[in-house]
């Protein structure tokens, strides 16, 4: 196995310019001392108030302002926020996009993409199927395929958040980011390099980083649990394996309840509405998953809020 | 009618001084150009992320700070928002709270009041009428009352919001609050004076500062509208009207449908969620009830997310 490309800090800075006039600088809001029962310092970064309900426009703008478009447009397989990310850019920039997503996709979420002008194909259960079915049609058709994690210019723009977030709260010491497929982990690590210490989250039910830091390497792993729909990739990507071993410092899992419970608090403390993988990064702390020391300066990112608002109800 | 007393800035910066461990800084965000079509440059105050999901914590800590509160507890009346921020603090604070609500408050509100400790009576139809029954109560007990927008203490708090917001956005020119009694606009146009221009939105509904300043003075009004929970005060404060006439540059109206819209905006683009009166301010600017300049900098506050989440599927 070839070593993946390197995403350096200066690919992010100089994502950050080439996006800047198409992403919000999300919010971030210090919590009070001893919120929530914790004795951290904790930074909540509101990227569920991004376009599109997640990080995911950042890594998608980039990577088609990196590109020439041809004039198929664009391609991507999604299990749903990368998907609407990618139809939107899309849709911003004047390209045309056709979007895979497994049938386990939510509808909210495949509302959106029609609404975005996608055009949009759902096959098979998994993401990979999804994203098979996209590899075949982008042979087809000569679109530019937007991947959903392992493109060093998607890895770049996610890791944008990263700068924005360090340049908000220079304070804090260890971020908590939730891994699907690791393409925002791997951006965000990229930058921080090892100056913050970086954890994994992941559900139990979809420990594709876990599962491959244990193995040494990419491992295929079943998928199911709660957050399914975003976290959901059944292996993480090569550029997210690499970082990892160079600069993510642990991987913890969470439980589904511990992120459903998460997600409650999130509505009812805090008004802030996530989807299962946008809390799933904060369960790891109110689960005891990741135990902060006394005043440790922890940084969480609420990464998407994409819900159906009934289930906070 | 004797003058009521001002509020000063000092009184301001003491009251966030005063308030300060107990409130959060509520995070802003500034939005891009044109977003939502419309040319001015946004900044919104996400006051709905404050505890208890409104702005009214800020006035309720500040009045039970500035004052011994007796073992009778403190007492108050509210449409909702106000009554569940007065239970809020006097349970963290360490007192007993009794709140009274008109039985038009929202069910989400009033199972908050009891979570909080409260001891709940629902009277009337109206805020009026909680408020005469909380104050005939008030007279039995001998309980410190909370008034939920017309004590100087109340208002200070409140306008803590004001100085927060100025020292995020110092470049706003022109801010947008809703009024439902106008502590709020009170507490913000005393902060600011005259620096900055404040325009009050209120529902076409609930007209009472609108009405209190074509009448020159404060007058009862009917009340009604998807905001009359939270804006249905029939009458406005003496202190607001006085801040109103030296402070507040316009007193604008929205219609039911232009606030129901401007939430649906809200939740849509920004996963921001709100109760009707915390959209109001900002529907004043998607209606063209308020019609910025171009480039005209405008801060929005969203002052109340209470919503029940099932409202914005």
């Amino acid at each position: 196995m070839n070593e993946p490309p390197l995403v350096t800090r200066d690919d992010i800075t100089a994502a950050a310019q080439r996006i800047d006039a198409h992403v919000r600088t999300t919010p971030i809001i210090r919590m009070e001392t001893g919120a929530f029962g914790i004795q951290a310092a904790l930074v909540l970064k509101l990227e569920s108030l991004q376009h599109t309900g997640s990080f995911k426009v950042r890594g998608a703008f980039n990577r088609m302002l990196s590109a020439d478009v041809p004039p198929a447009g664009v391609i991507a397989a999604s299990g749903g926020n990368h998907g609407v990310a990618v139809a939107y850019a899309a849709q911003r920039l004047g390209h045309v996009s056709e979007i895979f997503v497994p049938r386990t996709a939510a509808s909210v979420k495949v509302e959106r993409l029609r609404r975005y002008g996608a055009r949009v194909t759902q096959v098979g259960e998994r993401y990979a199927d999804a994203l098979l079915a996209s590899q075949a049609r982008a042979r087809e058709t000569g679109a530019l395929e937007v991947h959903a994690f392992d493109q060093p210019e998607v890895v770049a723009g996610q890791g944008t958040l990263g700068r924005e977030f360090q340049a908000q709260a220079p304070e804090v010491e260890t971020l908590l980011v939730a891994v699907g497929g690791g393409g925002l982990i791997a951006g965000v690590a990229s930058w921080t390099a090892s100056e913050v210490r970086v954890v994994s989250v992941e559900p139990e039910a979809a420990p594709t980083l876990h599962a491959a830091l244990q193995a040494g390497r990419p491992t295929t792993v079943p998928v199911a649990g709660v957050a399914v729909d975003a976290l959901g990739a059944s292996r993480v990507g090569e550029i997210a394996f690499a970082v990892a071993r160079r600069h993510i410092e642990r991987a913890v899992l969470v439980d589904d309840e511990a992120i459903l419970a998460a997600r409650r608090v999130l509505w009812d403390e805090l008004r802030i509405a996530t989807e299962p993988s946008g809390a799933a990064a904060f369960s790891a702390l109110l689960s005891g998953a990741y135990r902060p020391r006394e005043g440790e300066r922890v940084g969480v990112v609420i990464c998407g809020g994409n819900a159906d608002p009934r289930t906070l109800a």
